[in-house]
Parts: C-alpha cells; structure tokens; sequence
C-alpha cells in the first residue's frame, strides 16, 4: 500500500486514482457537514457541483436542499454548509440532502474516478482509517483546498487518518513526503485539533464570519463511527442503504 | 509583508516572483553545501543546472567543480555535493567553486526572477530570517523538492526561517497554508531537527547511500550566520564581494 497526498483536488491527475482507494477531505465544512448528516439520520448525501444543478435535483426528487459560496449560505437556498445545522436529523419530510459548496462537492465528484471514494474529517478519521484498510488498495488523500489553493486544515484532517491507521495497523504504510508532513501536523495538533483548525486561512475567514461553534464541532476528534461511500451519485454509508 | 510557500519549484510561476524576495531551499543537500562552502572560505558559488556546462565553465575559469544526480557524485567530477567536501574551505588553487545536483541548482536558476535571491537552509535560518526582513518585501519560499516532488526537508528549512523571523520581528507575517503547515512542522522537529530530515523519502534515500554524517550536519540549525545571494549568475556573501 503507498499513500499519497493530493494538496489541491483542483489540480488532481484524475488518471492516477485508477485503481485507487481516494479520501476527499474539505473539513472545513463539507466532508465534516456529509458524516454528521449520515450520523444524524440522514440516509444519502447528493453532492453536487453547482448551485442550479443542487437547486433542480432537489426540486425534481423532493430532496432538502444546502449550499454555501464564500463561507455563507447561497441566498435563497433552504440551509448552508454548517454541520450543526444537520445534527438533529432530517425533519419531516425527505431524509436526502443536496449539498453544493465552494470546494468539496466539486473535490468529491473529481474523486469518483478513483475505484472507491470516501469522505474524511476529523470527526471521522478512524471509522475512514479502517475502511481504508480493509479496501486494501494504495490510497490518495486528495484535499479539496480554498479557492484552488491548499488547506491546512484538509491536510490535518488526512494526517489524523494516517495516525489512526497507524494505531490500527501497528505501523505505518509507505507514503510521499505531503502524506508525511499531513501525518506530522497531526501529531503537532494532537492534544489541540482545534487550535490546527483556527491556524488556516478558511478557519480564520469562518471565525470572522462568527462560525466559531463549526470550527469547535469539526475538531471533535473520532466524534462517529462511519466512513461515508460516494456511488458516483450520492454518499451514504455501506451497509445502511445498498 | 505576504509569505507564500511554493511545495515545488519545478511548478514555480515564474511571473509571480516578480518584485519578491525569494529564497531557495534545497535542504538535502544543495543550499546546505553552498552555504557551507561559503561560510568556509569560499568566495563564490557557481549553481549550474546541467552537468556539461558545469563542467565547461570549470575548465574555462579554472573553478573548483562538483555535482551530484540521484544522490551520487557525478562520474568524473572531482567533487559530490557533501557540505563536508567543502567545510575545510578552499585548498590551494581556485575559491570558486561550480555546483550541479539534480534539483536545487536549477531552483536557484528559476528564482532568478525574483528582486532578490537567497539560499536557505537549517545552517542558516536565523542569517536568512533578518536578510528577508531587512528586504522587507514579499516572500516567495521555494522549495527545490525532489524530482519534481515535494520533499519535507525543504519545508522543515522554510519552516524554521518563518520560526526565525517570529523570533526577530515579535510575530508571524500574514502568510499561505503552506507556509503555516512549514512553520508547524519546525515546531513540531524544532527539539530535533534531525528527526525532520530523516522523516522524509530523499532523508531516507541519503541514509541508504551511507550520507548520515551529511544528514547531521545538516541538521545544525543555525550554525553560520550568512545568507547567500544569487547575482543571476553566481552566489556570493554581501560584502565579502561586491
């Protein structure tokens, strides 16, 4: 098995994740957003890259509709991009969500070219680090980055996967030198996830637009169990709906 | 004052150096032996980016000649790129020395489009620190990598520049995520720096070729107070040479 990461999913070589095992990670706050709605009791997750393409599929299908640009809800759109507007569950009525963001939904549908696609967070590193483990294939750590540009926060959230796989491996598997230095930032962040999470550039824009409360969800470590599956259509959790 | 970290600088744009100071870092081992070389007794170093016009330019202007490919001295040279070939200065004859290796001399040749060039490396941090601060202009740190990856040495020597620089300004200039995650990392190795250039794949490669003693001393953080700088076609230590 070797690891590598992908710092920019913008500027992802989608022929090198033939055959691959491929971990999206926006932490701030899509892929953080899909496990805690999957972990709240909702059953799929369409992400979509656009916000009219999210707008019609939720029409069409009846499905709750959220999307952000620039860190704040698109207007006219149902819900944003923060997690802890999903934490309670669907509502009445669907249990679909369409979520379209600035970067991860788009990161995420790059991915699907890889032979499996999960979602990584900090909220879910170790449910990711043993799914990973069970495909068994070599794996890219593809961050989804801000505005085509890296994000510390994304490589924190794949440098948490690869302590996790360490701890349940017992070792860890080869990788390239943005994996290690993702794997060695979380080790810099371990006693204080959230202090990684306030250092980027994007944590500090969600601060100032007063998201302190989704910085402080998104930094709880191994907060579910679960490691959301992308189809090529939607994300949902193996094993819940097949 | 914005710092940006470039991971490659094989990926370099050239036009965003403009009006920059950007410094070269090509930890293991090139930016390590030219400071070395320098702080030794050598008056001028002379980074070439192939081995024939090295070899050329030597013979012409009577130089002192090395180079390295794939961690190897080149066959035929009279010098690798050991910092410890050069830590005894020069011997009788030229000191002037013509340096080619497989990544970190063409770096220096890229950067050129910058307002100003230096070297970087751990040996010299602090001297590289109070040089861009004195420039007071925007900063490009340019990794050199490795065969057109990014090698984690390069990011640990731009990390402790930027922990340099908090250290002599009272704070951290507004800079990238990946100048952020170079400046964790030197916290994260600044108790052992050696442990950081041994994380890494060329880290690992060098031990296999029997380089540890190149390895140590090019852990010394801070152990020469210079910071070379690239004329476009020599570097050389501002006043020693005018």
């Amino acid at each position: 098995m070797y690891i590598k990461l992908i710092p920019v999913a913008a500027s992802c070589d989608v022929t090198d994740l033939a055959g691959t095992t491929a971990v999206v990670f926006d932490v701030l706050r899509a892929t953080s957003t899909i496990v805690t709605a999957l972990a709240s009791g909702f059953r799929l997750v369409y992400p979509v890259a656009e916000a009219d393409e999210a707008r019609a599929l939720a029409e069409a299908r009846g499905f709750l509709l959220a999307g952000e640009r620039g860190g704040e809800k698109i207007a006219g759109f149902p819900h944003g991009n923060s997690p802890l507007e999903f934490s309670a569950g669907p509502a009445a009525g669907s249990d679909a969500l369409v979520l379209t963001t600035s970067n991860g939904t788009g990161a995420i549908r790059k991915a699907a070219a890889a032979a499996c696609v999960l979602t990584g967070s900090l909220l879910n590193a170790r449910a990711v680090a043993a799914a990973v483990l069970r495909e068994g294939r070599d794996v890219q750590l593809v961050c989804a980055g801000t505005a085509g540009e890296f994000s510390l926060e994304d490589a924190l959230g794949a440098g948490f996967v690869l302590v996790e796989m360490e701890q349940a491996a017992g070792g860890l598997p080869e990788m390239d030198d943005l994996a290690m230095a993702a794997y060695d930032l979380a080790r810099f962040y371990s006693r204080d996830p959230l202090a990684g999470l306030r250092a980027g550039r994007h944590g500090q824009k969600l601060l100032r637009l007063g998201r302190e409360a989704d910085l402080r969800w998104c930094a709880r470590l191994n907060r579910f169990d679960l490691a959301p599956v992308f189809t090529g259509d939607c994300l949902m959790v193996p094993g819940v709906e097949s």
